[in-house]
């Protein structure tokens, strides 16, 4: 056996989510298949986040083990072609030691969100961005998001779907910044509650549009009550950027 | 009557081209189409291009003439909601004076194409970029392209098809550079021919993957022979960005 990690990239519009869904396609069902039509093999996905229905990677890492000899070269390529003409493609593969793993060893994950800031609807972004039609105040997003930086209980931005043990989780970063008619907000952490990146970018842009006060984000914080969530924010937006492994 | 200034933005691939065809849909059918359902009158649309099956825009000019009163943010609003779901918006509307034509005013036209280069097919860049696999030497192809800049004989670069009196043509500008994974090509003329921007690109495309030798650009040109061209790029990269008028 030997295992190799994948990096995805994929338009997450079509699939039910990254995980395997027994009611429709999904990215891990999409590279799983693939991989068994290239080698024969009954192949196990293992990837490093758990991305929702519409939610975008531009770099989820994963991996799978094949007993078959293939060089990572071929292995990409096959898979590539086998996955056609759905919207997932492996951009990058190695061989990894055993104990390497996509979901255990990941130490940091990494996501961005998009807004388009504008009037007029998308048309090129469609799918791929959420439309806010009222002007956006995006230094005001961003002092508000730094309230949510630092370790705390996340129960209020946590979906009730959430299978997390605890909903304690050390936020690293919460940036928000305006390019163009684009806020991005970009968040890092070790890993996230399930709905956390939406359900925060849903009350910074309650901020942002002036219906919350900046302190309001901290006490929807405080109060640990989904109930108290001012938005959670649409899947088109939200893009997994990036995981984070050990040096060696 | 009052002559109203559209910037479009839109997403080519649903469309026959920007132009009204009686064979399928068109960005202009849309626009007039929106026009008429918002003001009972009889619209027609002017547009700075003629952009092609699955051509995008950035921000296309365009001109319409209006008898009922509206003000420009009005019709722009209007007009937007009446063409969902189509991938056609109105990114900007001003009142202009009535001998402004978004054609024959228009003194300067700006495209960008967009190559990804990689062996990974694309998934979120799908229809809105030419995926090449052979790497691409983008400062070869930028000093290729400089044997195009200037007025010529186009002829080699011209589609069968195009309407032109003339094939004499002045190019302003033509840059290549890459950014990543990412071969961007900028274009620049008063005018262009019909599948003029394609056809250089797809020339440029040859002398990246090596497959011609950077003097066969020029050598192309001096041909004047359309049975010289080495390539014509798809139309998913390209896109419209700008048109420019006098000041005034």
């Amino acid at each position: 056996m030997t295992r190799f990690a994948l990096t995805l990239e994929f338009d997450g519009a079509p699939f039910m989510g990254l995980q395997r869904q027994a009611h429709g396609p999904s990215v891990q069902q999409t590279v799983e298949d693939a991989a068994h039509a290239v080698t024969g093999e009954a192949v196990t996905m293992h990837a490093a986040g758990r991305t929702d229905t519409g939610v975008h990677a531009l770099a989820m890492r994963a991996h799978i083990d094949i007993a078959k000899d293939f060089t990572p070269f071929r292995l990409m390529e096959a898979l590539n072609a086998r996955m056609r003409p759905n919207p997932v493609a492996v951009t990058a593969c190695e061989e990894v030691a055993d104990d390497w793993h996509a979901r255990f060893s990941c130490i940091g994950r990494a996501y961005i969100y998009r807004i388009v800031n504008r009037r007029a609807p998308l048309t090129l972004e469609r799918g791929k961005a959420w439309l806010v039609s009222r002007p956006l105040d995006a230094e005001a997003m961003h002092r508000a998001a730094q309230a949510l930086v630092g370790q705390h209980d996340f129960t209020t931005f946590r979906s009730v779907h959430c299978q997390a043990r605890s909903p304690l989780k050390t936020l690293d970063r919460l940036d928000v910044r305006r390019e163009g008619e684009q806020v991005l907000i970009e968040a890092e952490a070790r890993s996230f509650l399930h709905h956390q990146v939406r359900s925060m970018v849903g009350c910074l842009a309650m901020v942002g549009m002036g219906r919350w006060r900046e302190e309001q984000v901290g006490e929807a914080l405080e109060a640990r009550d989904r109930q108290a969530l001012g938005l959670n924010a649409p899947p088109d937006g939200l893009y997994f950027v990036r995981a984070v492994y050990p040096e060696n």
